[in-house]
């Protein structure tokens, strides 16, 4: 049966467009740097945002009732759960999804009956997969929500505990397999800390490298080629999550020796919790060569938690696209919406309209920086900034023939070169220019 | 001459001393741990916050007019200084002093006249040095005032003000060395990004560790012996510094292979300013072995900017001295108070009143640190908490000897045993009634 | 039956006692200026947290099991919640409690099955409040849980919503009066917007000031004596509440000539993610005469939510202490314990560890709050301080003679007199060693 | 002579042009809304930002230089410096300036010659505004730099301090008068505290009414009839400002019956650091009738200082405009550039470039605030939401004729109505579709 009647598939009718039901910027097949717009931006469904947030907030209960939770049981739920979601994928026009292994079948009595269902849903995602064309982008385990993870999973202080988040994380990666996932996503939900007064973070962290390279094993053991990602977060739910911010995440991954087999996931919101811009986060994953994918998301920045929102911000996606587009594209990874409808916005066509609002975001983004790009705006300013290393003392220093009493020499000597404006206004002026202007 | 002839050499007087000009807890000869309080905490005044602040804020100009800036020239005032400030350090009992390169002497017309300058301010630095015992526990670069530092100075888009940064810090770890220091600091003031529309971070990462690279080769060649650190801050006064928090700067330091060379120089109110309490940067590089120095301050949590305000709340320092003891004691480190006098604190009385409120509150946090340990209070906790990772499962895991299949095999045939109360509330109970009650 | 059947009922032994269970500073019989600690703190359960918070997080479902919500119905569950609830004060010393409406009963199946849930619930608090003693200090709606607040109560955007909320208003009202209820709070949980692009603020704000006019008649009507308090909060659970902070609530309240009838409630976590501290909104209320009664709980400074953290900071309690001495004492209000223990604080036993951490800090913050003030550490310096306002220009200005002219006629003839250091951190000393030293 | 040689006047050229001293979107006579665009933004210069700030921040000294400098005398330099203002505004084709008393001229040996001087350079700028036709939007004056104003001014506790500010402040108002200035500002640089330890916050408050009344007092008998603006600010200079943000103003002006005499002059970057967005407070200002001018300027949310940066982020200036436009126009207020060069934009030309991209910025933003308010596309939306108010018991309730009674009785009937969706996520995809293709 059909959950969304009322909704016919999302169309691209242009930038006139009055209808709310339409794509104003996002027009999949057209082509934008040698690729489609569909294959650039890679668009995901978040299955836990989309399809199990029901409007809750830690002061009000529901506001959100779904067709598809009509049913009697919880597996029966979950089955036509599958059949919203990819219902809904075919007509948003969205290619990929990302899950929980919580998100698609409720627990069980006990692990056995918990993996039980899973496999008995993912059999449903199969044949929804293989009806729809839709592909899985990630999977990954929610080792946070259950109040055995009160204090980690992989960090926790009760060893029993690590074994458990051990085996649901094993269960995560076979069925993220089997489902043809492109990459693996892990998020410390409880990896982290509530007081020092209470934790040894020397022998959490260790542990988690242990799970980490326990998962590395396993998955080279069973053949899955997907892409490992760490996804940082500073903190919420704990006082302090590990996986601070992407330098955090290389640090310990150099640490552990474990930065060739990790990218990271980096999601806005978790970037201006740790009082970063997204471009940031992205910026360093990219001259790092760790950008893995996107959790497409926006935050508050007046607002201390994870609101999540859908990103509407034209500046953000296109300063995003802008460093997606220098590493190379997203490659394996893409634009998952990690974002959750208002709780205000209760109805189902707002799932759409969501939707619809960051995808159109993130199309205009994407061509706006495709054209900053291509006419080398910012590139070109940036070459002629640093120009001063390709010759005389400054290429001595870039090609490593310069040391202290050389430079000193030099100094001595020469005194210092004018500086020039960093014309940060003037930069600025033209991001708006290419934002309002670029067709 | 004497500069402070209406104060008497600060001396303890214990805790009911109602004399606002004496110690009320540091007692610099009392044991605590097998040290004296003067060995345990190795004190040292900031040459710039207590010498060359005068009260300016953006908003407003100097409130502060100090006898010994009374002469005529910039030379006689720097020498005059000195004097001063090591009448200072004597009568407060702080042993040692920290110092950038600008703070001691002016700059002259070129490099060579400024360090002309240097050496012979330095000359009198080491006179006074003699006459009074008093040591310098470390000196630095000033390479972010000076305009031609605009854009930054290992990270400058300029080459020759790379160049001339080098020689400036050749010039000051060489002075350093003079006057045996026991370690160099590295702030990168200007080290970072003021926006990404024209920044080439990688350029500028890449020459960043270049240049330390470099001060190694050179520390090494005359045969300088203090300690590296680096000192982290998140921002201002660029908008993105580089070395953002104890995290980013070891992810740096692990990328270009220089961790062995440096530790890290933690200041409170950088810590606040990156979102991390005081004792998470202690903590953080307890466990990872980098913990070198600290800047003994406090910011104001509800203020964006670095106040750099005295140290007197005594949560923050019985936690900092509780894991400078549990890293085994500063070593070559100290407690430097990179802490300035309120601009309303404009009198020279009010120097005194400043470091003693700071040294007493480290003196008692000291004090309130050592009881907690040798009641063992948190650690037993600790040891209880973690027990489960020395037998069964958790040892296999502590061990390296489960893997996911084990893992799992343990999971499903055990679940998870129960978890037990962090404990919070009462954990911070005790802390109180130990801040309390430790006389 | 006893719920609480290990613990013993929470008796003071003295700074020195190791007894986890056992108050070390809180002494309900001691007198501090004048009146028994008990009378000076007027300790309040807060209903909610204690009785109907189960762990939940944004992340996580609960890890809290109470054997008193082992029942079959709800109603019943709601009975044995009022025994449990009784017996926790009892055994903890606790004088009065707080309540929402929907703490207490469940909502029944339309506004009149749940009033009358309401009538059987308050007979048995009646009936225990008889029994113990204990009494109400304060009662209000929760007018923000169920979904129909989705756009706010007073405020909502549909008006059958805001006629519900008056009338679930009043009937909150008459059962704090049943319950002799020396308050009643106005607490706007969702009383302010999500985005201004769909909200009409002057009607919103007109609509409330409405609804708190029928509020002070029906009182009046009704002959309910009790004092009317609005608590202020800037966010959380919308983006921006109307009830900002204390000065955002008194300005609204001289707007819509309200100020006589209504006090405000200050919860210390309000005022933090305000960006005030504590006492700052202390002292606004007290200087404005409006300090009603105070939520008792901490935030943390590095993180932007609500966490209602049981209040264990001396600082906190001391100053806080400080402002309501200074404001008279706590008259009708009291000081309520809005805290809920931690997510992983989940035993019973944490609940009273938790109250014993809140009720010690407090009664340590009186005690050195009484010294302060017995003292006149502060006073007599801010009297010195302001000295020149009792005297010459300055006793012109504050008796109403001056004016600009006669003022620049001054300030012409004589200039300034020399300012005086504002010796903040002379003061903060003094204020560490008070709260380290007071007996 | 001329300063900006190589500078030709501004000209609008159209979203088209490449040429960054162009104007892309701010065309002076093109109508919007029945009025030119020149009329409906009054842009004014600050002149300190512009004038006067020569690069220094915290951690580093000047980098501006600027030819009209270059004098020898500190009074040569003030009239140069008018010279080279003129010529600025008249080729930027700015309206409008706003100057402090002490950026004009610079303070002499006492009042007496600093007012002495005032009017000598207030000749000057006359002379200026005749030839151009430039005129002055408000003055104000600087009661906060100079150090005898540390503890504040009519808020110092040093009685003389306040006289000194009263006259400073008398003869402001007089030049603004001579000048034809059009509203006087108020904003409290010092009004606040650094520690509440010292504070006598409520003798301060009453003491700045005091001061604001005779203000009125001696504008009325002047008969100086330009708006009192008061400019709310959170923090910085010090820990706490008084006005605090428009709420708090409107409560301090209400409480000591100033309501009448004074609107705001709203700064955006203020209202960030108050964790309010701009157009939050402009509003605030809107809905209570008290919306002055404003401060054009953005802030850097991940920032926690007043980076007073030019306003560039398309989403606030249509957002402030939309404002604005609500509000009725800016009538006698403006949009006043309190904005600076980034420290790096050292050059003469950035000046031009920076001013540029904020104009351009604030012409967009008109233009799009007006298209949405010709097409009613929110107020269209908000109109149908609160429908609800306009019949039935929504009705009773807006005209007054409901009570607790009648809406109990309502509630008990009738329940609640369905609520619809807020629909944000919609609404921010409309705001993105108008301001990329309004024309
Ligand atoms: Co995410
Ligand atoms: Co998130
Ligand atoms: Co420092
Ligand atoms: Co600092
Ligand atoms: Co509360
Ligand atoms: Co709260
Ligand atoms: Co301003
Ligand atoms: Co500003």
């Amino acid at each position: 049966m059909a959950y969304f009647e009322k909704i016919q598939k999302i169309e691209y009718e242009g930038a006139a467009s009055k209808n709310p039901l339409a794509f104003k910027y996002y027009n999949p097949a057209e082509m934008v740097m040698g690729k489609t717009m569909r294959e650039q931006l890679r668009f995901a469904m978040s299955y836990w945002h989309t399809f199990t947030y029901m409007g809750n907030d830690p002061f009000g209960s529901a506001t959100m009732f779904r067709t598809w939770d009509n049913h009697e049981c919880s597996m029966e739920i979950a089955k036509e759960r599958v059949h919203a979601a990819f219902e809904f994928m075919e007509k948003a026009q969205i290619p990929y999804f990302c899950f929980h292994d919580r998100d698609i079948a409720p627990e069980g009595k006990d692990l056995a009956e918990t993996n039980a269902r899973l496999d008995e849903i993912v059999a449903v995602i199969k044949e929804e997969m293989k009806r729809t064309g839709i592909k899985c982008l990630w999977g990954t385990t929610n080792a946070f929500g259950n109040p055995r993870f009160v204090h980690g999973a992989g960090t926790s202080c009760n060893a029993t505990v690590f074994a458990y988040a051990a085996a649901q994380i094993k269960k995560a990666i076979e069925i993220t397999k089997e489902l043809g996932g492109e990459n693996y996503v892990f998020w410390g939900g409880r990896e982290g800390y509530e007081t020092l007064l209470n934790t040894n973070t020397e022998l959490e962290l260790d542990n988690m490298a242990k799970l980490l390279k326990m998962a590395c094993n396993y998955a080279e053991e069973i053949g899955f080629t997907g892409q490992f990602l760490i996804e940082p977060k500073p903190k919420e739910p704990t006082k302090h999550q590990y996986d601070t911010d992407a330098a955090t995440v290389m640090a310990f991954l150099r640490k552990y020796d474990l930065l060739d087999k990790f990218k990271l996931n980096i999601e806005a919101n978790h970037a201006t919790l740790a009082m970063h811009t997204f471009q940031h986060e992205l910026n360093m994953c990219r001259i790092n060569g760790v950008l893995g994918s996107v959790d497409a998301n926006m935050g508050d920045p007046m607002l201390g938690w994870d609101t999540d929102q859908f990103p509407t911000n034209i500046y953000d996606t296109t300063l995003a696209m802008y460093e997606i587009l220098l590493a190379g594209g997203l490659t394996k990874g893409g634009l998952n919406f990690d974002s959750k409808v208002r709780r205000a916005s209760f109805e189902e066509e707002d799932l759409f309209l969501a939707y619809i609002a960051g995808m159109d975001a993130f199309a205009k983004g994407l061509k706006v920086a495709a054209k900053l790009l291509e006419d080398r705006v910012f590139e070109d300013f940036k070459d002629k900034r640093y120009a001063s290393y390709k010759e005389g003392i400054g290429r001595d220093i870039s090609e490593g023939r310069a040391d202290f009493k050389t430079l000193e020499a030099y100094a001595l000597a020469n005194g210092v070169t004018l500086n020039t404006s960093g014309r940060q206004e003037m930069l600025e002026a033209i991001l708006n220019q290419y934002i309002l202007e670029t067709k």
